[in-house]
């Protein structure tokens, strides 16, 4: 199949190195919003403008969009569902209804295929949360974040009056995940899911209590939450903290049965080391699968929730039955 | 929907249960082997004899297959495929491929679609194998069972001279499962990987010594495992060892990145009181599927890797997208 990147920050670059992993895929180009000539591939992929994606009309089987959910992704995926079946991670829970409305129909008019809101969460997890959900109909559902580093809360400590950078790690309370998974069913505040850890590299001579003070206390990040702020050099937060870990837990525990006696746990963990990358390599699959339902005649928006399993893999479903059944 | 069951064994009962926990299907009725009018169902439901399911065609959607992967299925599935819509739960997983075949030409020349080899494993634990290798396809899976029963091996102790009872529990290494949730990649032999203990009640004045030898030394069943063998009574049989749990890990570590650099680590867990309740609870979501993929034309066998998510829940794809993505 014949791929192509749209956007090259750190999941296109993601993207790029998973396409090598796979064998059936053929990379065409990588489409960046920067100068094409100042951008290198380090496996010399071909690199265009992003100006000129639409001269790659019918050269492309899936164009992979890898834009931010906040400003790029509304726009940009029903602009290049046009021309091109698309794949995307739009993340923004609240608003995948609106997105997805705006993408089906500029999909269906130009009979292509667009795939919204792949990834780990929205995506793997969303998989996880279905299938539970489906099997225990009486439960109830968990998800824990991380340990990983949230880059919504790491970029609100930097708007901070004396902070140069910050890294913001999300927790979960582990004695509760251990709990839940062992099948109790607490109720539980925001405070107690999740610990929010604070690295910050501030100006010489900045207030720390200060900075430390209005982390803790800012709304809607912090201040429901119980934080650790830890000052470091910019040093340290070069070499320990430039890695994107993330991952988490989606549980489900439900009962079946007579009086309902019998306790089920389904637990499904993702630990990874690079947030983007696997976000990436899920977004390759997912393409191999919109490439097999376009060839199959379908169109339109679809999330993770419409895609048959069997067509995520690029061997035969008799050898599918065969290895993995 | 309707729905019906075909065998009223553990599984069988199971699923009578769990129609009773899903609002959208009408459960028309149990066929069994015995004799129908000794049969009695907690909810009153209808039992019939399964020499009269014939009569039933074209007012059920699914017929849900109750019966054992050894002798009963291979030739029940492709006979009532003649009829219904069905679903079963076969488990031998050499055997898939021939009876996928067997299935697949009756459903197709009778306008059905069957679902084979629906539950857990094969089934959701084949279904996480999936989605993690279609994502990282560099990495090594793991599968492991447990802590459950295993009716095979607590059947092989009680054909033992002198054994009157038996129950083996498959116990996963928890060390090692403990090692490659946090991504290691060992190599493992079988005895690394489980151990099976095993609560024998003998006979008066049995040779327990020698039954001990007899267990542990039994090719392919314990020869090859560390097995324990504690000799109970039939009180402490009934009083402890009556209930089916069972579960188990499936867990796929891989890499990507520049020189594989980073480490991913996928987890499927699952905790189960009881083994046929939630096999039951499986069948059931599935068989809502495969009424919606027969209502839309599909025929012939399938699996659970041929199933769209969404097609699993009886709330629209809007809702779902709103509560689940």
């Amino acid at each position: 199949m014949k791929l192509a990147i749209y956007g090259y920050g750190n999941v296109g670059k993601g993207v790029e190195f998973a396409c090598m992993q796979n064998k059936d895929v053929e990379l065409v180009g990588i489409f960046t919003r920067r100068d094409a000539s100042e951008v290198k591939s380090p496996f010399n992929t071909k690199v265009f403008s992003t100006s000129n994606v639409k001269d790659f009309k019918d050269k492309i089987d899936v164009l992979i969009i890898c834009g931010g959910s906040a400003s790029e992704l509304p726009n940009m995926t029903p602009e290049l569902a046009k021309d091109f079946n698309v794949v995307d991670s739009f993340d923004t829970h609240a608003k995948i209804p609106e997105h997805f409305e705006k993408v089906d129909k500029v999909a269906k008019a130009n009979n292509h295929i667009a795939l919204i809101s792949c990834g780990w969460d929205p995506g793997m997890f969303s998989l996880n949360r279905l299938y539970a959900n489906a099997i225990l109909p009486n439960g109830k559902d968990y998800t824990f974040w991380g340990r990983g580093v949230s880059q919504g809360h790491s970029d609100a400590i930097r708007h901070i009056e004396g902070v140069v950078d910050a890294r913001q790690y999300t927790v979960p309370v582990s004695d509760v995940v251990e709990r839940i998974k062992h099948g109790e069913t607490p109720e539980l505040t925001t405070r107690q899911k999740h610990i929010r850890e604070c690295y910050v590299v501030v100006k010489e001579g900045a207030d720390k209590k200060k900075i430390e003070e209005q982390i803790k206390t800012m709304p809607n990040y912090f201040a429901d939450y119980d934080t650790t702020v830890t000052f470091i050099d910019k040093e340290e937060m070069e070499k320990n903290h430039k890695e994107m870990p993330h991952g988490g837990f989606v549980i489900r525990t439900g009962t079946t049965g007579a009086n309902d006696t019998h306790k089920h746990t389904i637990s499904y963990n993702l630990k990874l080391d690079s947030n983007p990358e696997f976000t990436a390599a899920a977004l390759i699959a997912f393409a191999r699968a919109i490439k097999k339902m376009h060839d199959g005649g379908e169109n339109g928006c679809v999330t993770v929730f419409d895609i048959r399993p069997r067509d995520l893999m690029p061997i035969s479903n008799e050898e599918l039955r065969k290895k993995m059944l």
